[in-house]
């Protein structure tokens, strides 16, 4: 019986040795990881986040032996892999795969975290970040094999696919045999989380956290045995069946995009993977909103006055509306999706960082945001749009052809060591900011990623 | 703005009280929980719940406070949770709502019990069993709502809506509010577990488990304070949307059948309750091959040898074939899903109990499978079918028009609490497993629900 798109995977990942990836791909895993880490310690003081903390403590358990980032209590593993997979993407922080909107490293990088954590064999730097690009570069695949008729109908695809990507990582990491991530990837995929009704409370988060533990568990549960279809993602009455209303064209595209990852091709044809295709978000909200924020801030550098704007145009994308139409945010959490409260924030207050999203922010925007009409153009594409605003004193004009943080545009090393700062020294000081952005620079040298995270 | 479903549903919760329990109710709960004990001793040595138990040796926590039924050992409750619904489901032995083939205790009872045992308050047997009952009757509702088209597409309805009821029931034994059992349906609804490609493997047991995990944590998590979308269930790119294909029917049936929950009349209109309406199984397989295994059986007692048949044709239900249409079953796991080896067992062995789904087993009975044609009749309902025997000396026929075990012939009392002993005596022998039967019976009068369990 030929081998199914499962097996050919798992064939893969078991085989995968951190020489196979390329500096680039190292690289990217590894900013991928610093961008983590800063997300984590930025939402680790979030309410969300110390609810969740707050809710396991009155689940009877020792003192665990897990970090969670930004705190000193330890916790165990199943726990700490969901406590800072919500504070890492509290904020809508965290790293963006853009053709699939999915945050690659959210949910893996905490079981990783967790699991390193938590065994007795250290796990060495180079061998955390191969585990981590075997995790992205799945879990992206099978992303985009199910985008978009997965995420249209509902399912919050960082959630919903992210289990089997962290699933894959930390069974990399465990060392499991190609049979046992067979079962590891049917034990995870039969494990679906994140729904997008949730957007805008804290079961959003909640739903990556989940991804992030039931991954955990899953490559656990396969490395002590248990045993799952050989065929679980494509087979009938299995994962694509069960999560893909576009099946036929999911069944289609996994075999295809299976062969491609592993003859090194890649998913586009260009040779390039998945992990380098990630991008860092400047503003801690929704990436469709992020040129409207761009523009706005550029507007107010050009000396517009929040108090004379008399009306504001966006034309946006289509999925700008779709995902982040909320003209009336209630909270901090909700104007996350609101382009209205991000293009305010832009000609109010010339940035969107975490403090424009506080609840009170949210209230200051509240007369900006009245004035403001937002309308899809076709033309446009999602990472770009153009504004007009209308003052007492004329018209101005603003077109934002690639917002920053895009592929096109990425923030620059300044910008994305400043976006690391502006997280983790309010928690750690600028000293073991200083030194564990450094640490993390250098984790392909480190032979335990115990080490490299408790510098700071 | 008019309450969604969901609310409307978390305000039952809320105000449900053992009083409104009529006696039928109750007792069909106690039953129910009794078949659950006797399943999950049953099952507590099978080689899957000890896989997972030594999957979760690996896993660092200290020694809980929870008990896993049929051992010795205590685990932390979101572990107890777990392995207690993969012992209880493992055998295929729990009970049925026959409507939605939903397990609806396994899950369930296994939360409840791990949450018994891990707060500092007893829950007393009243508590319990309401709990059980709101978590039993919310969880068949809406099993009901998107069943066929949900369990069609691949979802192990037992799992992918047991995570709800389980929900629902620990928010009840917590006592929650009606907000926060809100919260607690949206957090346990975004977490959607169990696939039927799994079937035959452990994967299967573990959705299960998946359900009873997730569904404790989202209890503890909504108690924590943690938020969800208010119409979770309903709402657009919410629970019915990801979940079901047939989504205008759920949406359709959602708030008719909230309301008949609500109004006693009950989803038939019939004002019986869907915890009267749970079935229990005489045989540890699926529940469709029942009606082939009693006709062989007696067909057996009739006086028929194994070794003088020539041919077996059985005539049966289009999801016979569809649910347990395996001809060539490899091992014991899969036999549960083989109404061939179902039949050859009542022909071979005059009867169909844990003892004749081991490996070695499934071997005796290959040659009888060989001789067996089944044919659907789409004139045979799911709990019927017709058997033509044919032996050296004539032809013998059989038709079983209602399968014991089903409503219309449930065991008697004697085989209830016979399969009751058949599965723990060998375990805790019959002193303790009488003592066992007596104690759950009486569980209404319990001050503390962990000393009904404790008497084994």
């Amino acid at each position: 019986m030929a081998a199914s798109s499962t097996e050919k995977l798992a064939a893969w990942i078991a085989q995968l040795k951190p020489q196979d990836l390329r500096p680039q791909v190292r690289a990217a895993a590894v900013k991928s990881f610093i961008n983590y880490v800063g997300c984590a310690i930025g939402g680790h003081g979030h309410e969300a986040t110390q609810k969740v903390l707050n809710a396991y403590h009155a689940i009877p358990q020792a003192a665990g032996t897990c970090t969670v980032l930004g705190n000193k209590i330890k916790v165990d593993p199943l726990q700490a892999a969901l406590v800072n997979a919500v504070a890492s993407h509290i904020h809508d922080y965290d790293d963006t795969h853009l053709s699939t909107v999915i945050h690659p490293t959210t949910a893996v990088a905490s079981a990783l975290l967790a699991y390193s954590d938590a065994t007795d064999t250290p796990i060495s730097g180079s061998d955390f970040i191969t585990a981590l690009v075997a995790g992205i570069e799945v879990q992206c695949l099978l992303g985009i094999a199910v985008y978009p008729s997965h995420y249209r109908r509902g399912w919050h695809i960082t959630a919903s696919v992210g289990s089997i990507g962290t699933a894959i990582a930390v069974a990399k990491a465990m060392g499991l045999t190609q049979e046992q991530l067979v079962n590891t990837i049917g034990i995870a995929s039969t494990q679906v989380s994140g729904m997008r009704i949730h957007f805008g409370s804290h079961a959003k988060p909640l739903g990556v956290g989940f991804a992030a533990q039931s991954g955990l568990q899953s490559a656990y549960l396969a490395k002590g045995g248990m045993t799952a279809a050989p065929n679980s993602l494509e087979g009938p009455r299995g994962w694509i069946e069960c999560v893909c209303p576009d099946t036929e064209s999911a069944w289609d595209k996994l075999p295809k995009y299976t062969e491609s990852l592993i003859d090194g091709r890649g998913i586009d044809g260009d040779g390039v993977t998945e992990t380098e295709k990630n991008t860092f978000k400047p503003y801690p909200c929704g990436i469709v909103i992020h040129p409207a924020i761009d523009g706005c801030s550029q507007l107010k550098a050009d000396g517009i006055g929040a108090d004379e704007i008399e009306s504001i145009e966006l034309s946006v994308h289509a999925l700008v509306l779709e995902l982040t139409g909320r003209k009336f945010p209630k909270d901090g959490l909700q104007a996350k999706f609101s382009v209205y409260h991000g293009a305010a924030c832009g000609l109010l207050f010339g940035k969107a960082t975490p403090t424009e999203y506080t609840d009170d922010a949210v209230s200051q925007t509240a007369d900006l945001r009245d004035k403001t009409i937002a309308t899809v153009d076709g033309k446009i594409r999602p990472d770009e749009c153009h504004i007009v605003v209308k003052t007492k004193s004329g018209t101005h004009e603003k077109h934002v052809d690639h917002a920053m943080g895009s592929l096109n545009n990425p923030m620059s090393n300044e910008q994305f060591q400043q976006k690391f700062d502006d997280q983790v020294t309010p928690v750690i000081g600028q000293d073991g900011c200083t030194k564990l952005f450094s640490s993390i620079g250098n984790i392909m040298g480190a032979a335990d990623v115990r080490k490299v995270i408790q510098v700071g």
